[in-house]
């Protein structure tokens, strides 16, 4: 290491075959983390419990009155907004699903090193705050804006490029109503707390969790497409040299309530026979979720199961839940869910570079044990 | 994978040289999770930063008035408390620096195979509830009481052993005063989160995290040693064979704030020269810190750093501060804890079989760049 930037950064690769989870990959592991996936029972994730990845450090941002956002670039008045005047603005609540693009990416073979996520990078909270839309109308677009670019107060270095975190919206997604951009201040009712952006952080539901900036500082309209880091590291390419599509919206997936209680280390699930109630949640980005199918032999027959209502949470999780009789033996569980654009879940993984959007179906290994195998 | 309950644990062992994080000790990274080191700011630990560790699942425990807490064994007086009966007792609030005892297990060589930790497994907060020996002299305890057993709600398998989690404190330590057992309601002035322990947990001022049992459901006292799971698992051994120390309180540890800012995947941290100041936190359930020591470079040379003033509370980690020039080039920073008894964290760092209490020095790496190296 010399003494350059760029002696900070080492370049992207992919695990050798074989390779474990280096102290890299697992640095990163141990600050971000995902939802323990009983968590999955509750409607609304409890703080603590939503999954989080920081790409640098959470910054130490003073709220309260020396705060503010500014709003410049191709507008007709750049605002300058405290926490006072955006809470003068009208309030929305939406509850939102919201998932890691990464999130499946330690499942891939070869594994991208970066976060090496399983299935358990998801949450849902009631976000709320002030539609983007009502902001950026207050400052009057200019008819030739593109993009709006939106700007953290998080910094670091990545692949030897200093930057603040930036992620950029099209016009047209920034000003929408289906889905409505919030600048959210609360989250579950009560202010947000540090590690998922306070005071403020963007929110778009049905899109993964890269573009919701955290700690956001600044919204600059301009008149081109925004080519920052962010926007090159997150799309899906086979070969580094490819152009790639971008990530944008979530692709459909199910999760279980793992059933019964688990092993210490392995995680493997314990029940025992008999009827048993299986449940989760299931969502999708790109169209509502219209059904979900569950296994109980690794994803060689699948059984309808039962869907509950949407109750007007179009961006938020559903419930699901199967009846399943377990015998004695080993078992492998898994869930698919499927949209009303037709999107479903694969069994083999789709592969990127960049381990996005891998929305492989879940694997949930479970003994059943006999019946005369009772400890207590 | 038969359909035994021992089926669903494989044994204890080290990881070979060389070998990467496993599947296994991944999936409890992605549960789990630290303290990211930069929330070591802040006095009292957000909802959310505070490391948490999990042997099974989260149980799902209604609390309100359906919940209650048995105390039962060698007492004059077996008691069946509501919250409300808990909350006629009187109330003490503590603030408490809790850390894993498997803090630093993953820097170990060879690795213990379990929660990987490295050095992030620490969290301050504000508890609030009864002094466990209010609650004992009210139930009365035999003379001929030997220990008091803690039993969660959690429920799993280890090893082959299915449990709920259960831990003992002698009688002296349970109704002791200096550490004063409190068993909690509230965390930082609110109700316990899920994954704390709601609705009751314990919380045992200077002790590893293994002992303060969470989702509490019942006390026993015994005229025995307790010699069960978690009391056989957690201890000091280089064989298997061997007896082995108990673990119970904290070895002292000071961690720094990283400073400057970090890549994203080398986590290295990035500053530029000049003074800057390094601070951060120290504590030891063993005894008071009496000193932080900060190296530059590696731990050849040390220097005193200033330590404030303990502020009325001795369970909880200390500040401490330290002026340091950077000058271009690489550095590993680190700093070193010492208590009124003497102890305080070796370069090397101390192996046992399972991991535990490893306050071996933090090596936090950075780069300093040279003065022309500005990309803003």
């Amino acid at each position: 290491m010399g003494h350059r930037l760029a002696d900070a950064s080492s370049p992207a690769r992919l695990a050798a075959p074989e390779e474990g989870i280096g102290p890299d990959e697992l640095a990163l592991a141990t600050r971000n983390h995902g939802l323990p996936l009983e968590a999955l029972r509750h409607d609304v994730t409890p703080p603590g419990l939503h999954y989080v990845l920081t790409h640098y450090d959470i910054p130490h941002v003073p709220g309260g009155t020396d705060w503010t956002l500014a709003v410049g670039g191709l507008v007709r008045r750049p605002l300058r907004l405290s926490l006072a005047d955006l809470a003068a603005f009208p309030q929305v609540t939406t509850r939102v699903t919201l998932e890691c693009a990464g999130n499946g990416r330690a499942l891939l073979t070869p594994r991208p090193v970066s976060q090496p996520w399983l299935v358990e990078a998801v949450g849902t909270a009631d976000w709320t705050g002030v539609p983007l839309r009502l902001v950026l109308a207050e400052a009057g677009l200019d008819p030739a804006s593109v993009d709006v670019v939106l700007t953290g107060a998080d910094h670091g270095v990545e692949r030897g490029v200093e930057q603040d975190y930036q992620r950029a919206l099209p016009v047209d997604v920034a000003t929408g109503s289906a889905p409505e951009v919030l600048l959210a201040h609360a989250m579950n009712g009560a202010a947000l707390p540090p590690q998922h952006g306070a005071p403020l952080r963007v929110v778009v539901p049905g899109w993964y969790g890269m573009t919701h900036v955290k700690w956001l500082r600044e919204i600059t309209v301009t008149d081109k497409p925004f080519t920052g880091f962010q926007h090159t590291a997150y799309r899906l390419r086979r070969e580094p040299e490819e152009e790639g599509e971008p990530v944008t919206l979530i692709a459909p997936r199910a999760l279980l309530v793992p059933p019964g209680f688990p092993d210490f280390m392995s995680r493997t699930r314990v029940v025992r026979p008999g009827p048993l109630t299986l449940e989760g949640r299931a969502w999708s980005g790109r169209a509502p979720v219209t059904g979900v199918e569950v296994s109980t032999d690794g994803g060689s027959t699948w059984q309808e199961a039962s869907l509950d209502p949407e109750g007007g949470h179009r961006w938020a999780w559903r419930s699901w839940r199967h009846t399943w009789t377990a015998v004695p033996g080993t078992h492998v569980l898994g869930a698919r869910a499927t949209d009303a654009e037709g999107n479903t879940q694969p069994l083999d993984p789709p592969w990127n570079r960049g381990g996005f959007a891998n929305n492989l179906v879940q694997r949930v290994p479970v003994l059943c044990l006999a019946p005369e195998d009772r400890q207590h």
